[in-house]
């Protein structure tokens, strides 16, 4: 069920017997010469639709622009201070609850979100609003992505070109695969970004001059949607995992 | 031409040549029985959209969750308390000068968030970081609307329905416009908001008990289209205007 | 009654009694070549105190420096950002009801202040510690003000330059009335204050070049007499509608 | 010269001649059963505008409430939190340097917004933006104020009496100075305040009944009188020493 | 019991039966040429350390670094700004709450932390969160300080020599004693600190060309020892007192 | 170079040649039933104090007190908000330019300040006023770290066990180590801390009974000298390679 869609009178049955809401949001910032740079909320908002469809669980609207101030030397890349995006999620998730939601699921997209979702969500818990977690479509099926790639890229690589190729195939410039590879860092290895145990980058351009690192030939459409599959299943269970939780059992744990 | 779109090298043209944004922001709120609580989003993202193809500036994704505490009491409502909008308006703002933008209009479809963004603006004016101004459809065009309606409610009333009904026509439930009228505010003058010269409510719902003003039944898809293009038209000169404007000129002026 | 004349003993019979409080505040901020600064404080602690004599209800001293920022460009003008004034109204209204007030009447004689006093109160109505409104005194009485006045300009315009040559006559440069209106922006209609749609000023100085708007030649202590009883009697009566309700019905409605 | 009677051209001549401002700021807060809650802002007003007068200094309107929550227990008493104090007086005091202020001397009647005023004005200078000192009439003739009373008080004693005996005295109870001084703390040595080089206590009402300390019976209008112009000798000295310095003078030292 | 050298579990039996900590702090700043700049946490330390191991109480670990921007132009003075000082130390109190812990004495050294310390113990006090108070070696033995020492200096002075000279006697440069005076302000009264009442300066170094006042020749490692032993004697009296204390007559007192 | 020991003149010349600092900071936490609650501050300090020894680099006194919410459930935990955490070490790296400072190594021994310590650093090189990082000393040595355990466990593992045997060997239980493995959680692997993707747990309290993860038998102090001589040798070559950079090497890169 899509929250944007619907008259506030035909949400009423929703709210009356299920807690449980899908927030999408991931970034707009720039991934490389190919990728759109919608890439990440158009992820997430493709795996919150579909899971909503597939169960029937609250999908609210996408927050396109998130944490991504270490892709600001790229063209176009939006983004807001983490303090700014840690108050908006954090109002938006405790207002959600007006409703009786007592537990979210953020459907994030870019890795870039996770400390401050992780700290809001740890927040709402302790202060007993809401249980909030957050999930990576990637993160759900890391033996899946290593077997399909040899360089995946933390970002975009093969992982997220796959992905727009099956879900926006319009929007990838499938000719640039080879100049993405060739001008970014195929091997994440090789990029030395830890120095004697410290991590001395901050942007992403201290580390791929566009943006990009992996290995962008190895992906297709085919793959795209073996993952999106995959994790689609995956979020499908967790819904349900989490749906099945008493609401004291995902507080916190007792003083010892 | 939209950010969300494009990959970051296609973005250096446009930023070397053009300092102008445009930024779609609405919300996610009830609005009434029978349109959908993507309404003002989805009628900002059409104006926003719509005239970055005719005039080909940038157009950014949408800002979907705004100022909404005032509807709170009706399922599905989404917001965020108002230092956490401006937060996040003021840091996006602000961030996209890094790309050479100095001057953006808010597309702004939803009234409670006007204020903040008038406070966000004139802050970045101040600081001569840009120039920021917002917009909304209706009051672009207001001898039109009038024309149209005898009493276009200032929420979920014919305004918004027509265009509702002729952006997004399977979203509005046209069976519910008579009850939408009879059971909301038909006229605002006989609401009673105001008291000796205060405004005594906070919330719509203190107003009106289905979440609505005005009278739906005078909606027509037609006259939906017939707002569109008056005010895209008055987008248009705005942005031409805009664009026209020497940054100095639009800084604030010398003390006296 | 006025708090700042009385000593604590003497307050104890109000506040078991009684729990409205009247808290006059304006701006300090230039209006014009003819008008004081301390305008609109003037204002307001004459309606407050007038009412407070009146009624009976305690009458705070006055916030005289409120946000004005719009003012900058002309000499003396003071002010604060909002979100300083918000801090101070918000924690000076929590604060007053250690001693049992639950409502309380803002009396406000200038406009820059009213969205933050929205702000304000929405968020104690919210919180269920106050129901705090806004009162200004001109929207009380709209038609009284459109009878007397061809053009009252919405800032030291003859509405203002009226009342303050009632209170404070000696404070009026009635010689310079004349040049206030043609050095001015006589007409607010012709000020061109909106473009498009969008209201593209953020300063006074940006429409008008003495900072007044209006025709000041209009104005009179006589008609500045019968501005300051009718609205009087405004505030009167909403002490008294305020006085008469039940808390809980001042508090936000439910869920539907 | 006070800023709230004049004309915005009417102050032009000061702002290019002086740099120097008068705030005065007190608190609304109890001052036992004999004083009125205005007391502080009523002395500080009247400093600051004596000695405006007597100079030409510009003064400004006052700022009428403060931190003052140590008193809260006593009917009437008004305050803000410190957070929003500082703010309120950090931005107030930023803004008047528009108009070319950098030097601010508070004119301060209240011990409680002593170390907030001193935390603004650390923080102003060390910006270099302005030069805001604070200012109590006691401490600057602590003799003449050990050579009239024997046990003065630090708050509603004789010293602040004999002020308002002569400021104001239909404001003044002289009915009740004695039961002032025996149903509270007539000597502050006696009230054991500090336990072990510990301040035991954060409220006056830790330490008084009344909310008083002092002997009230040693107060009069003429030891008042003798206060008001000896201390407003020396603010008028300190406005002239402050004048004279250059304002790099004035600024931080250059670190060694 | 020192709280850092134990496991958890063999801290169950304090929190079982006690709710009093002792939390060290200081400073990091300059102390003239001949002492360390440690010294202000040094002592704190060592009175903490030295009164928990005699009384049992807690003593939890020691914050270093507190509010010295006063000390800024001195080589390796360490400082945060006051609202990060005390957001940090109220953060702490607060969460050592969740043990049990609703007592609290700030063993502090460094008058800079002061006015901070008492606004946070005022805001947790005011929330019934927990008392917490602040203590300072020398103001606990007042006259033993003024009969020991002559000219005894607020900073660096002979009070803090001898201190050190018996906790840290190596880090004491003895050989600079002499010049730590000459150079300095060897008698504070002469300092003309404060200029007709007002307290011109912000900074050590608008007051001292060493950063420190008093008579160093004057101190000694047996001043010191007898300091620091009087002075612990006071320290746990205050811990016996305050163990003794109900909660309830720790919290605020009612309303009159 | 120890900060503390030194008197202010004895730095200058560090800060006339230098520009390092290494600024110590861990947490005081449970570490399970066998090691203190300053095991990382501990080791935190000790790799600091080490490497400026052997380098000649400055190092500040520790920060103690880092974000350990996720601890709270055990007793003696201390922790502040991760707000009030950045807040302190900001303004405490900030501050710490005044004296000539333009690069400091957060000598880090707790996970949890990670994400904090990168946000504050980002912010700071994206002004230009510092370049921070953070580094951890067992991922400067992850391969010896992997041969030396089977199971070293992400916290109170066999890694830091046998850190604290090395440093501290009175501070360690060693008669508990099998208690600690066998009642905590041996392999992190059978903990299932993530489900379907997604972190579920917030606070060590969700994963393991008795705080503690690996197996602490596998600990000695011999390996601890182990990983405290390799870790110390990265420290070294880190503080080489950064005194080695150019200022506006260590700055963001330019905008593409």
């Amino acid at each position: 069920m899509y929250l944007g869609d619907e008259a506030w009178p035909d949400l009423e049955t929703y709210f009356d017997s299920e807690s449980l809401a899908l927030v999408p949001l991931g970034s707009t910032e720039q991934h490389g010469p190919h990728l759109p740079e919608a890439t990440d909320h158009l992820i997430a908002e493709a795996f919150a639709r579909e899971v909503a469809d597939r169960t029937g669980y609250l999908c609210t609207p996408t927050v396109n622009i998130g944490v991504s101030g270490h892709h600001r030397q790229f063209h176009g890349t939006m983004w807001v201070e983490p303090p700014a995006f840690r108050s908006y999620m954090e109002s938006l998730t405790r207002n959600l609850t007006a409703h009786g939601i007592d537990r979210v699921i953020y459907v994030n997209a870019h890795g870039g979100n996770v400390p401050h979702l992780r700290e809001v969500g740890a927040r709402l818990r302790q202060d007993e609003v809401a249980y909030a977690i957050e999930w990576m479509w990637d993160e759900s099926i890391p033996d899946l992505v290593d077997e399909l790639f040899e360089q995946n890229g933390p970002h975009g690589g093969p992982k997220e070109t796959s992905m727009i190729q099956f879900l926006e195939p319009t929007l990838v410039h499938d000719d640039r695969l080879q100049d993405a590879r060739d001008e970014g860092v195929p091997s994440v290895d090789d990029a030395e970004t830890v120095k004697h145990g410290s991590r001395t980058f901050y942007d992403a351009a201290d580390n791929t001059d566009n943006g990009v690192l992996g290995d962008q030939t190895d992906a297709s459409a085919q793959k795209g949607r073996d993952l999106f599959e995959a994790a689609s299943d995956q979020l499908v269970a967790l819904c349900e995992w989490l749906d099945a939780q008493p609401f004291e059992d995902l507080l916190p744990r007792d003083h010892v």
